[in-house]
């Protein structure tokens, strides 16, 4: 038996999320079809981040062991085969039995795509969200500069969420102006949930004028979800990279 | 009444081209029924250029005749909030009564996108060609520098077009490297059926080093539609901007 780790990619516009549900198709359901019909087991992949529905990855890992007798590295080109467009293998390879992606200790980076001009253009329309109101960037990365580091997020998590602590690192947070589309670029050692798209719901406040960059220490400091802006749509949000420490790459 | 000229952008995808077809919906199609129900009467767009299924555009024009008394500019916004997704109005203008869009000189700007990577990126199955073969930038932008100028195009114009005459100006060819992404961007006088396509397709046969650059020359003086390459899919190609010549911007 061999434990295989996959990188996918998907467009997350038309799944339930990740997780397996009873309503409808997620990304998990789609793997563990396409790989169980490929090697005859009945197989149920364990994801790395559990993604909400509308969310898109560039690199979500998921991992699951098999007697098949299929190099590691060929499963990518016979799980595309199987799977539909919206949903791309970029990368198979063996791990030790004993890697699991979801204990493992990683460093993830997310971005968050805002298109910001007077109209909207459909080529964005599934991986971006889209306001009008102008937002000025450079408070935009002032703002951001309160949060990188550690700190406790709490404010910045879905409220309900049980978690031990909310204390998180946030290595990098930086935002970007490419054309009329804004990029929020944040690398972190773990993700409350909703935390990125709270992060970008609340730059936004500060790029559209209506808090001042400073702002960030309050909420920072209240731990209290209601001190920080709203979640941001989820079909702007891509999970870009999961790096697993000790992985050499 | 006044002529109204629409800026339109669309994602492709979903629809049997531009022009009013019996089997299906088209852009025109969704522009006449949205513009109709705006204003009461009964509207039939004229438009500047007739895309292919599946070929996307950011600003292909169109113009109606209406006795509405909304202003020009509004019709954008209003006419955003009764068509889907896929299709936003950029710019809405008033303009002369003998302003015809197909008939009118113009330059205009397509580009052609190829994701060149070993997987395919669900994030761009509806807007980019893709080729796991590697393409060698810089031949292709060698090849290109050829087809720059006046040159009788017909090598690069669909077996079986009636036009006029086949020759054409391109102002600009360049071809550059955004990550895996290869934009063939090109700008001209007029374009013959499939020419931006054709050009594609034959550019990527240089840079997959089956031809050399320099067969640009017998290509185009072979006057011959067989002595250039391939059709590239329709997906892959957008038209960017129509400028109309004497038009202030």
């Amino acid at each position: 038996m061999k434990r295989v780790k996959l990188v996918v990619a998907y467009d997350g516009t038309n799944y339930r999320g990740w997780q397996v549900q009873n309503n409808g198709e997620t990304i998990e359901s789609m793997l563990n079809r396409a790989i169980s019909s490929l090697t005859g087991e009945e197989i149920h992949v364990m994801g790395s981040s559990r993604t909400d529905s509308g969310v898109h990855a560039m690199g979500n890992v998921a991992v699951f062991d098999t007697e098949a007798r299929m190099a590691a590295d060929k499963f990518s080109y016979a799980l595309n085969q199987r799977l539909p467009e919206d949903i791309r293998i970029q990368n198979s390879c063996e791990v030790p039995l004993d890697f699991h992606p979801r204990y493992q200790k990683t460093v993830k980076t997310y971005e968050y795509h805002i298109l910001n001009r007077e109209f909207p253009l459909p080529a964005y329309r599934l991986n971006a969200h889209f306001t009008y109101r102008p937002l000025d960037i450079a408070r935009m990365q002032e703002a951001a500069r309160y949060l990188e580091g550690e700190h406790d997020f709490q404010s910045f998590c879905a409220a309900g969420a049980q978690v031990k602590t909310t204390v998180r690192t946030i290595y990098e947070l930086t935002v970007e102006k490419e054309g009329d589309l804004i990029v929020i670029r944040i690398t972190g050692n773990g993700f409350l949930y909703n935390m990125v798209r709270i992060i970008a719901g609340t730059l936004m406040k500060v790029g559209m004028g209506e808090w001042e960059p400073e702002r960030m220490t309050e909420i920072l400091e209240g731990r209290d979800r209601k001190l920080a802006g709203p979640t941001a749509p989820a079909k702007g949000l891509t999970l870009m990279e999961i790096h697993f420490k000790g992985e050499k790459e």
